[in-house]
């Protein structure tokens, strides 16, 4: 069913620069070990029960829902960054809630907001935060380049 | 299957006022009711007896199909609405056309436009409307605000 | 469940005008054939042993997975035109690779890059290309218009 609910998450990021901003996106994609299934973009929430595992490999061309942030640039130079951010709370029955905030910028600042703003979230709900945690990278742009960080959910 | 068929839908919306502008939007769909979901945008379709009921309590951190209008601003005081309509045809095995709208302004105009605009598309397949119905929400910007409706399908 | 794999794809294009980019952008669905379902957009990937057939009537409503390129315009006498490519490998294990590319321009132009884009990314796998697909659309825009070009996954 469409209406399934995931068992299983994981976090990952990668960066890559690529021929076009769409083929620096698939290298970010690829690096973060998920480049060859199809990502389906959802928001933002992480079930209750849901397990954290490392990450592993998808069945190649597999539907798997992520929440995630990513960036392209095509400014040679330039800095940017991805960063995604997980809250859970005490109540195991509660789900867990996922940010996702990217821009040019270095890592340490992009992935500090994004952590912010899962606490935030997680206070408009009147959730006490029992577990943080986040993933970000940064990556320098040669001519054309992506990043990427996500909350991949499987089962 | 990924490919099975609603059977089930309501129409919902929120607004809010949040730290960042995906924050915002959380508020949003938390005050709509589907805010501990995941939202999967789709496009716009009610499939063929598929029933409205009244919103209901989704599980949290199900992978939910909607079809949704949403917005976000960061200018203080300014108006921004988001509308969508849904029009049906007499014959029952036919499905029904969702149109989404946003765009700062209040929510008469930006509902009359939906209105429209899925008046267009049901012209375009040549099919009488049977029933047009509509949900909107306009929303007085404080720092950041975001405004949303949308069409849940659910089984 | 949400991660099943599918095992059948086709290529549609369509163009079309619209009261609206949104109604353009459905005129463009309906004239590929795929108007009256529920598109999840996905990145971008044809599973192994998944088979190529010709269009089919998908069911009203359904959640149908696709990669597509897209892009509206409201310039009138503008041409636009969207395209993807799609390339397969020796090693029938081994998944496609979908790339998605629109701009205004002619179809030829926008074509070729987008087959471009596809090479690159099979370059970067490692994986010689056996077949490389593609189909574009190009559309002069009278008001309002969309073109659309996209890889529809089935099961």
């Amino acid at each position: 069913m469409i209406f399934k609910i995931p068992t299983r998450y994981f976090l990952v990021s990668g960066a890559s620069d690529g021929y076009t901003p769409l083929n620096a996106f698939d290298g970010a994609l690829l690096q973060a070990g998920i480049g060859n299934t199809n990502i389906v973009k959802m928001s933002s929430i992480v079930p209750p029960h849901c397990q954290r595992i490392a990450p592993v490999p998808l069945p190649p061309g597999a539907l798997v829902p992520a929440a995630y942030a990513a960036i392209t640039s095509d400014i040679p130079g330039e800095m940017i960054s991805a960063a995604v951010a997980l809250a859970l709370t005490e109540d195991p029955d509660r789900p867990g809630l996922i940010m996702e905030y990217s821009s040019r910028g270095r890592r340490e600042a992009i992935e500090e907001i994004v952590r912010e703003m899962v606490k935030e979230g997680m206070k408009l709900r009147g959730w006490p935060i029992k577990e943080l945690t986040s993933i970000g990278i940064e990556y320098k742009v040669k001519k054309v380049g992506a990043a990427l960080a996500a909350v991949v959910l499987w089962d």
